[in-house]
């Protein structure tokens, strides 16, 4: 009967929440029990919500959030990629208004010998998702079952689709439960949360885009930078070569929102045109992700590679044939007029001369949901056609009655609605600012070769 | 569309949960929305669970416990008992080892003039509850109807049953989520339990025992004065007279630890006899309840008087009276031997010389639940006939081989395990204890015309 043998203690949920709403430290026995128990019905809602709201705040420690994220990472099948000689690297985003640049990198980095396995979302409140994006392309399905999404990344390097129902389940009806309980919010629970689903994949490496302004989940760079050392750890914990950057996302990433139009902004950067921030950030990530999976020796190396592979077409053409491996249209990828577009377009214009001093980035999310372009809820439908163009970013002159913004829309009440949203967004001063945000804030791991130069 | 017009913003369960997660205030109508869809089954448990573990962590206002104590009362039906004369006064224990004053209480007031609609509970865990102590006198009924409970406070003046499906639901369903949640350790919570059930009773007056120490729920004095001041507010909030006394709970109280053993102590402290310490309570407390009710111009007056009232008999002569009208067996009081007894008994020895410097109170209250005299869980069933007699309290000098205690069992299995850890509960000294625990720390309330001495 001696109280040391806790170790043979059977788990019981009671317990579990108790110690964390304490401030404990919970046992890798005590999170992997909790995870399985709630994965296969063992244990109901309510006693996992109130421990979610324990683990939001009371926290978890480095060691808890490795063992949560690796009981979820094993509660369905992770892809045996070893079959593949490639190095399997991915990129995740934490999500952001314009950012299209999974359109680019996955190709990209699939031209310079990788195998890019990746597994993406659907746009939810203000940001948009990759998901939504590439069903634009008429014909895209983004719903492969594992052997044919094998089968497209042997033949193309790359292959895009969403979470199946194999991936992370536990992570799966841990969401739909931190979703309706105030419980999403917490570092420990998105790290766990990015973290499993990713290396489901089975890669070997990872480039984590941390978004950080008023576009972004994370507001301010402190939040962006802690969630980004967690996942960083995590993954190094879990013998994956990891590195975030923190980027800005107080404006929105490129001239366009909306699914139709970001693919045509996506091409644009593949055929080695389109907007400069967008561009840098592409050739940013693709530089680490052609660095951590072995395909260049150096950040340096890795982003002249990237610039290499966009000038040549072979980006581009790495992006056709998955579109057509997929079943989308490829001549949509040459035409984009084969694109779906909305009925109608509408002007947003500059009330006074200026310059641009800021963009409320979420307000410009929530134009474009406005329009049909995004969810507000998870089972809304979206509209692929509809979205904004920008004219101006900030930094730029402005004049009175110049156009700042361009409505693709279906709808007039939407639009008229998403206009005045747009209206309040910008921002006009009389100066130009002194200081210009930077587009790459920091660079968070083993950075060996890299420089993580502000650029 | 402004956002100022946020009080006829529709209730969503999902905000108040946020609000409170972030530390903020919770408004009248967020509260009121929260407690009457759950009680109506509109928001799942799930839901609720997540906002009780953020109360839990980050606690409430003043304003809030009252607004959701007023909510939870009024959740059912709230007696109306202005048809009787008499001031309605009950008194409410936060539960401790060997505490069988309310059956002293009850019929002590009432033959003072006040009515006492005591609506009691169950034990659980290490301590006891006064309905399995009434259910040890033969044919006793706890479970009577609404309209014949108030017949018996009607005719005696005093009427002790369990909680009804009509009082409070809300409170007896939140209870069930927060027992298996890890969500019953809070204040605010505790005392919107305790104090929405209590003025359900359509009381005028409220006397609060809140017992600290090894036996007690709050082991410190601090947590027991945070929660009574808590209620002592609430329910002054609320318009009612409240006093809340912080008692000794690092002992039993009394002698004697079990249902039937309970009820031949009380009868004992009714007849003039019994020990000291229960019996100083018992006046103390009652002296409170005639003060607050009215029937006496001070404590010191309502103690005198109810000193009177247990040497006339007349006390006694109002319990057997209730009995009766509850169907029990009222020959039971005037002779003890018509309880039910267990069938064997076993006496634990003291190992040695010395004084006896403190007796772990939990493990005692646990050394009875291992008998049958108690619940670990709510489901289980209680044997009436089992507990434990003490025949040392804190302070009496021990000789080695004396018996400190007698158990009383009908399985000697339990009967050994209970006297193990008996034996570990006493902590015998070589010298007497400077210090003596006061049985009465402190009071708390508008004590006007009281004295708060410690005794």
């Amino acid at each position: 009967m001696s109280s040391t043998q806790a170790v043979n203690k059977p788990f019981r949920a009671i317990d579990v929440i108790r110690r964390k709403r304490d401030g404990g430290e919970l046992s890798q026995y005590e999170i992997e029990s909790l995870v399985n128990a709630y994965t296969s019905g063992d244990i109901p809602d309510y006693q996992v919500s109130a421990w979610l709201m324990a683990v939001v705040l009371r926290g978890m420690t480095r060691a808890e959030t490795a063992v949560l994220t690796d009981a979820m990472l094993h509660s369905g099948e992770v892809l045996d990629l070893s079959s593949l000689d490639a190095k399997k690297v991915d990129k995740h985003s934490t999500g952001g208004v314009g950012d299209k640049t999974s359109l680019v990198l996955a190709p990209l980095a699939a031209a310079a010998g990788l195998a890019v396995p990746m597994i993406s979302g659907r746009g939810l409140g203000h940001t948009g998702g990759t998901l939504d994006k590439l069903e634009a392309i008429p014909g895209f399905n983004v719903n492969l079952p594992v052997a044919q999404f094998r089968r497209v990344l042997e033949t193309c390097g790359c292959a895009m689709i969403g979470q199946t129902a194999e991936i992370a389940p536990a992570d799966r009806k841990l969401y739909a439960l931190r979703d309706v309980t105030g419980t999403v919010e917490s570092p420990y629970l998105i790290c766990a949360s990015i973290m499993s689903k990713k290396l489901a994949e089975g890669i070997d490496a990872l480039v984590l885009d941390v978004k950080t302004g008023s576009g972004a989940f994370m507001k301010n760079e402190s939040d962006a930078t802690f969630l980004a050392e967690l996942m960083v750890e995590t993954g190094e914990r879990m013998g994956k070569k990891v590195v975030a950057l923190i980027t800005d996302m107080d404006q929105p990433l490129g001239n366009m929102i909306g699914n139709a139009l970001e693919v045509v902004e996506a091409l644009e950067i593949l055929r080695g045109a389109g907007p400069e921030d967008l561009r840098q950030l592409c050739l940013e990530l693709a530089g680490w992700m052609l660095h951590s999976g072995g395909a260049a020796s150096s950040l340096a190396a890795g982003r002249k590679q990237s610039e290499e592979l966009i000038a040549s077409g072979k980006a581009l053409d790495r992006f056709r044939q998955m579109v057509e491996l997929q079943g989308g249209d490829p001549r949509a990828i040459d035409d984009p007029a084969r694109l779906p577009r909305a009925q109608h377009s509408m002007k947003v214009f500059s009330a006074r001369n200026g310059y641009l001093a800021s963009l409320q980035c979420e307000q410009i999310g929530n134009a474009c949901v406005i329009l049909g372009g995004g969810r507000e809820r998870k089972e809304d439908s979206v509209d692929p056609t509809v979205g904004i163009v920008l004219h101006k970013k900030v930094g730029d002159k402005v004049s009175s009655g110049e156009p700042t913004a361009t409505i693709h829309y279906n709808a007039e009440p939407c639009a008229l609605r998403s206009k005045q949203l747009l209206e309040e967004s910008f921002q006009i001063s009389d100066s130009l600012l002194s200081e210009k945000r930077p587009l790459i804030h920091r660079v968070i791991g083993r950075t060996d070769g890299g420089s993580g130069d502000k650029i």
